[in-house]
């Protein structure tokens, strides 16, 4: 009997633990093309804030701090703009800072494939300028009901003030 | 002692599982009213971000794409907007996609009632045209003190470009 | 057996409860200066939306309903705002009500200490009046992966409307 309870006693503290290895992997890609006055057509976002003095068709100084973007761009499985897409990246960036390129990031990924249906909601600071970075998943609906996690970004391309794909690594540690 | 080994093996899984039904539901509305130039005595929300050409009186063209609108709506618990406001539904709105509605959410139910005192945070993609669209609650407080769940959003009422009113079905899955 | 039994069941029930106690506790402060037109040098935060016939060097009218900041501010462990900087709090506010001072925050602390490598990320209601408001914690990275918890917030100065500091008191409930 007691070592039964010794037993017990790991089975119910392994239960208490949290698992530290995700239960869920993801990697995406995603592809943001901004509006730059001449690119209605590609565009998939758009600057809609930004300082004193600056406009809406061209980010702003000082490392563009106070451009607020709006976006609605494509989720593709490979790096392959013209993939076909497994969802869209929607919502905003904040670049934050005034002498190195920071962001703020508040989206979700809305994913509508024969693979995953549901969303996935990511808030954070993004230190561009490093080659990874993690920022937070708070929460997820369909598939990733109530599911949280760290997402792995990097910068995948960067051309000019254009365009730019990033690789996000999902990793989920809670997952119902 | 095999059986008591088993039986425990069973109750301590049952811990691990978490509970897929609502540890506790909240059905609520909120009521939004845009300004647009002449209803300040009335407006509830504001347009604070707009694309190039747009502006902060008229929501833009292209199914809205890039307008911010803040606001800080009324709470009532039933469909009437004359009702007495059990709390404030305060955040922003950020209109997303250049060939739909769909829009990306982050507010805060501010709840002050007899029944209810304390916060819960939403965050996510809002694909307005969809009957019903579920968005994750990030966080709460007071009452709901570390709370996370799923929001059922609808469109309960929908007039001109001017009013709305949304029907929220917050379920809670983690309720400390 | 049934001793045993019941000693496990108490043990397995005791995993289910999660703590209130808070599991770490920290204390920051952040301090914030908006650009007004005349002090690019020191200012640490700027208006980049605002309502209609509001100005992005000049809080609007209407207890600054409608105005976005965005801001990269020093986070230091007392209340000098020339204290060693053991981070950076990057994010947004907007200005939420027309009648009071009230506020929708996102951002993140991003700490780099030897004290503390990586981040947390906050987002919730701050009526602003309140002596100390409690927002969500809604994620963390690095040191404070996975992490939850509750802020409680409170303005430690305020002066004019250049500068002000707040004294976060971040208490997590989760902690991996």
């Amino acid at each position: 009997s007691l070592i039964i309870f010794l037993m017990l006693l790991v089975s119910c503290s392994a239960v208490k633990r949290k698992q530290f290895a995700p239960c869920k992997n993801l990697v995406l890609f995603f592809h943001d093309i901004i509006y730059n006055g001449n690119n209605a057509g590609n565009a998939t976002s758009a600057i809609v804030g930004a300082p004193e003095g600056g406009n809406l068709t061209k980010l702003a100084s000082m490392f563009h701090f106070g451009n607020i973007v709006v976006f609605d761009d494509p989720i593709t499985l490979d790096n392959n703009l013209h993939s076909k897409a497994v969802g869209r990246a929607q919502g905003f960036y904040i670049y934050d800072t005034k002498n190195t390129y920071t962001s703020w990031l508040g989206f979700t990924f809305v994913l509508n494939s024969t693979e995953h249906q549901g969303t996935i909601t990511f808030a954070g600071a993004d230190p561009i300028m490093q080659k990874t970075r993690d920022i937070s998943v708070t929460g997820g609906t369909g598939d990733f009901f109530m599911h949280r996690g760290i997402a792995t970004i990097m910068t995948d391309a960067f051309e000019g003030e254009v365009y730019f794909r990033l690789h996000v690594d999902i990793k989920f540690y809670e997952c119902w």
